[in-house]
């Protein structure tokens, strides 16, 4: 293909020469393809906020290189003073979205990586949170990458998946995490002919990854969240892959309002259910799916929100939850970065934890 | 109530002293209640062809009105003019919508009857033409409402109940099909919470269902399709009924895509799915669901209907199919204005039109 698809950018990149934070603008998606980029303190801190790089892993390298690019701005020559407007601007960057929690964790991890380097010259000091920013963002990308590795070897070629939401590239730096396994399989000729939920209300499945799919060369279709019995009984499925908001000890899985629903499908037509799931939001302190608590969202994104017009009543009340759990019982296995983690997941999830800390 | 809702109305009536057909405007719904008189043939075919009414029955009505109101504008002083005058208009309204089956099987009643009395003096005609149309409504209201009561002998004060799509009055003259249950219990004190499936992708459930039941003061929750295993999982719904749009020998089912999404979710949650049935829609010549073919409707449906702006990426694939199959077997009940069909549905369907023959 001659021309530039998504893949031929990353969704969060650092442009040093030019003192910049580049990143796709998501909020003109999927009308255009705009890459913009960052400079000051304010432009980067309204890119978090009017969700221009949005999903948690993206979030955290944006805020990182942002934290970084701010901290090459300051102007002072002894660490105290150096220190002092750091933090500052970290602050201000953190207030951005309190609650994203890869938000802050990266700018903690790049704040204690200062506070460690006290003894060193500002130069050095900008060089070392370069390289951890940078490794912030290689980290994503590997996990992503072993994610894909193993949910690949749960498929094979031409295999019909299906997705919900978007688990993707957009929402992490390469790759994602339930379209690891489609990316990886594209770049080695596996011919998926893959099928993307819209994922009402907010639409993540139509705007973003039917997008990035598409726009990457993948054979995507774009269906209605509705519309998931009649591909899998039409034999078009082998396989669904879904990313996740947490992961309790016993397998049961918070994700996007809808997943529970594709998965009860999936176990009719015996199709397996697979949660990508990167260690960071398996949760070993949460005992089951009902310890999860679900956001509830307002009415407006079902009645108004995209619309020319409201589509329902004025004064109807809408019941819009942002997440269901799907129960352990209807996941066929687990892809974390270190391995598939297979039911009873109590046993299988402590196996990963081991993995990962030897 | 002080404020008259939408059961003040009727979906389709008669002002046969003002020779008109007065109907609500069903395009101008949710965001306002417009209530029009027709008078012209071409206003009439308009309505039709515009879906300002809409719903089998219910163009079965108008379009019985409608000629009724036709003839009454023809000059003529012997039956033979008369009957050459009444045809064209007959083949003009039925040129509205040409696969709507009500719409010609109305038109063919009336012509019937209209040939049958050739004898007769204009007046005369007129009169009968008339009363034959009234039946068809009452026939209409009284299928509905013996569906209805029957429907309401399944559940009990206080219960669940979710529906999808628009089975409901303004697909009929009065109660709908899947409605008609829930109006009748509600007329009757019953306090049911009803949620309604907002039905992507032309939101038939949140423009159209929703909007009917809030107006006749049911307790009704739009939801997304996507949360059916939320509200289910959460043992808020104690029902499901839905319409149809056939009906195979064996009991499987054509419906809105997504029923057969909602009967799966209901199957693992011990929901009872109850199909709202008029005997009109029950095909004994199909046997299986497997001989029902599938509309597919285009992919703007998906991706700008209703929108600002478009909500997918040009040039992705979409699939579309406006209806999917239930099987029988997550089928609890066939309510037919007959009775109660229950497994198997072979034997059961059969003895309905036993006693509907006898």
């Amino acid at each position: 293909m001659s021309e530039k698809t998504i893949l031929d950018y990353e969704t969060v990149a650092l442009d040093d020469a030019n003192s910049a934070l580049v990143i796709i603008d998501q909020t003109k998606l999927p009308g255009s393809t705009e890459i913009i980029s960052l400079k000051t303190g304010e432009e980067i801190w309204d890119a978090i906020y009017l969700l221009k790089v949005r999903g948690a892993p993206a979030i955290g390298v944006a805020a990182a290189f942002g934290i970084y690019l701010l901290a090459k701005q300051i102007k002072a020559n002894d660490y105290e003073t150096f220190y002092q407007e750091f933090v500052k601007q970290k602050e201000y960057l953190n207030s951005a979205r309190p609650t994203a929690v890869n938000l802050s964790w990266a700018l903690n991890r790049m704040d204690g990586l200062c506070q460690s380097m006290s003894g060193e010259t500002i130069p050095a000091i900008l060089e070392a949170l370069k390289k951890e920013a940078i490794a912030i963002k290689e980290e994503d990308i590997q996990v992503c990458k072993a994610i894909g590795e193993y949910g690949l070897s749960l498929v094979k070629p031409g295999d019909g998946i299906l997705t919900h939401c978007n688990a993707g590239q957009l929402a992490t730096c390469k790759y994602g995490t339930a379209t690891a396994p489609i990316y990886l399989g594209h770049e080695r000729g596996y011919n998926f002919r893959v099928f993307a939920d819209e994922t009402r209300p907010l639409l993540q499945g139509a705007r973003l990854t039917a997008y990035e799919l598409h726009s990457a060369g993948v054979d995507v279709t774009l269906i209605c969240d509705n519309m998931s019995a009649t591909v899998m009984k039409n034999g078009w499925v082998n396989a669904v892959f879904v990313g996740c908001d947490r992961v309790a000890a016993n397998g049961d899985t918070a994700n996007k309002i809808g997943t529970s629903v594709v998965a009860t499908v999936a176990k009719r037509y015996n199709v397996p259910v697979y949660i990508c799931a990167p260690t960071s939001t398996i949760d070993m302190n949460t005992p089951t799916g009902s310890d999860i608590t679900i956001e509830q969202r307002p009415a407006h994104e079902v009645t108004e929100m995209w619309y020319e017009e409201r589509m329902a009543p004025e004064g109807v009340k809408v019941f819009n939850p942002a997440f269901d759990v799907t129960d352990h019982d209807l996941i066929a296995g687990i892809v974390t970065e270190y391995g598939v983690a297979r039911a009873p997941y109590t046993e299988s999830l402590k196996e990963i934890f081991e993995k990962k800390n030897s």
